[in-house]
């Protein structure tokens, strides 16, 4: 297989597991947070600065890479890894949750997805064949299975459909991949927030060894209790020697939950995102530097980090940038929130070594004035 | 005085100058290209980059930091070299060329300019006094004069009202400044393209004994040239010991000619504005990243060139970020370009050295495919 994952310890207090998984571009220590590079490229960052916050692996977008610049063009250049000069690992999803968010501009089938383009409007195809092809030429060390995901709300029998047409095309993905051995294709349990669904999903998916598993469907617009509700019928019946992912989740609070609920890796383009726009993740809560109140404030934004942004800059230089426009501040800012969240991992990671996840739990919403 | 010219030596084939300014945040090694950061952020980059690629003294625009964030903003930062986390020296202009550029938007009488914000419409006043007010709460190591700068073509008289007034203004400059101990005021020559008029400036402007001297005026509009031409009537008279510095030129061949004719000190948005937008300064000529021929090139940007950008990135890959809309994208073709202007301001110091300056430029032309 592709990758290892080893299981380090679990912590007695909470049961959240802390290990690590060996890839072809090297070691991830769980659990993680991983940055979104959506087109070969973690927004404003360069793969140093990612490196020097401790990144270890990245996340790319195979819809976006497959519209542009094209899959065939990142596999003459030797891969996604050598494109984007990230020698660390990294993940591809399928491209499956991007067609379907399409709306009007795609159409569902058993084959696959037709859609259009975001970019000019030409027609495509995706199917799991497709998205394999694609994934296979990108190179990523972990790649997703083509799923439908189902929206929040749908009912039982769209769900019902949905997770069983995923398992079906799970099949084809597999049988698609012709990189197994250095390419980890991970499966995608689905089941939305039915219990008796997300077993069904279970079985189903885990009854092809792969060499991990995903938690798809949720941070979908569902309420938070209801996904951490999902995550505990679910991360249980999963295999203890694979790496879990919950997918597209990236807020403190749900890493933290997550984590306590058996997750190992997660993914989100909200720091990055909201970085970008000028709201920082500060150990005093959100600071959105537009604001008025930080014009004269010269302290950093946040003043319990020592991230480059924090140690050199003031929140009123950065307004300013925000103000005038400059490329600099979406870079401070977007340094600042993954810095934030990669050392949340770490501290995390240190909580569990030390059976204290529970009181890190604790800790954290009090000192951080995060709500549940 | 706040800094002190060192004559290190003049290039026996050229009569180019070496030298060394001595700045209250350092020294400065002459011939030097000033990067430009309008905004009090040279646009992209990280002053820890520009560390990176030698730059050794930046510009900053007192025009646009009076709009925003306001020069009493800047002092309680504990001026600009603090609020912008850049210890190496700067130079702030007046904000005179800013102001006549406004055109409709501003009226000039003998007391000053009143213009109208370009950000909010606000209505403003901007004189002499004013000028070096501002300037003195940025605090930068070397500032200029408010001057009236003639544009091109310009009548005769037209010029020698300018030039006059400007004089007068250098006055009243000197008297407004409050930090001479530390904050070295240049004044500027004028006289457009009229030789008797440089003339006639020169005369007024030395007889005020200042730390240095800008030719002003220049690279206007006019000719390549008439420009030299300027330069060839107007350098030989200004003082040998103190600096001379060309404003707003930084084209790699006008900085050769520049250098030939007895200038020390450059700068210029040019480079920094070409790299946002795609257009690369290179061993051979310009890069037009964007163009198609380059979707499939995995050269770097300058196949000579041994900066960051060039060590680790393809055109097809710079050219997705281009086209995909990246932030990255203007960072690493900013980065290239100043590190290619800097770096050739460094092979010009060391042919001065070598006293072969003459033969470099042949060399450079023929290498470089620029023409005269």
């Amino acid at each position: 297989m592709a990758i290892k994952y080893e299981l380090i310890k679990v912590c007695k207090q909470s049961g959240a597991r802390l290990g690590k998984i060996h890839t072809p571009h090297g070691v991830i220590e769980t659990p993680i947070f991983m940055p979104v590079g959506t087109q070969a490229t973690v927004k404003a960052m360069t793969p140093e600065e990612l490196k020097k916050i401790e990144a270890q692996i990245i996340l790319s977008n195979t819809y976006h890479l497959y519209l542009r610049p094209g899959h065939k063009l990142v596999e003459k250049a030797g891969g996604l890894h050598k494109f984007m000069n990230w020698d660390k690992p990294i993940l591809t999803d399928s491209g499956g949750f991007q067609v379907f968010s399409l709306g009007d501009l795609r159409k569902i089938s058993e084959e696959g997805v037709e859609f259009r383009s975001h970019i000019d409007g030409s027609k495509h195809f995706l199917s799991p064949e497709k998205a394999i092809e694609i994934e296979n030429s990108l190179g990523a060390d972990i790649i997703m299975a083509f799923d439908e995901c189902a929206p929040y709300p749908a009912d039982r029998q769209y769900v019902k459909n949905s997770l069983e047409r995923t398992t079906r095309w799970l099949k084809r993905c597999i049988d698609a991949h012709k990189y197994p051995e250095r390419q980890a294709l991970f499966g995608i349990i689905q089941g939305g927030m039915y219990k008796d669904l997300r077993h069904q999903s279970l079985n189903e998916i885990l009854s092809f060894d792969l060499p991990g598993y995903a938690v798809g469907g949720l941070s979908v617009g569902e309420p938070k209790d209801l996904m951490y509700e999902v995550l505990e019928y679910t991360t249980p019946l999963m295999p203890k020697d694979k790496p879990r992912y919950l997918m597209g989740v990236g807020s403190p609070d749900c890493l933290i939950e997550g984590v306590i609920r058996g997750i190992d890796m997660f993914d989100c383009v909200h720091p990055t995102r909201i970085g970008r726009n000028g709201t920082a993740m500060t150990s005093i809560g959100r600071v959105v530097i537009k604001n008025a109140k930080y014009a004269e404030d010269f302290m950093p934004l946040d003043p319990n980090c020592d991230c480059y942004t924090c140690k050199s800059y003031s929140r009123a230089y950065i307004r300013h940038l925000f103000k005038a426009g400059e490329i600099l501040a979406s870079r401070l800012v977007t340094y600042h929130n993954l810095h934030f969240l990669l050392n949340l991992m770490k501290e995390i990671r240190q909580a569990i070594m030390e059976d204290r996840l529970l009181d890190y739990r604790r800790e954290f919403f009090q000192k951080y004035g995060y709500t549940l």
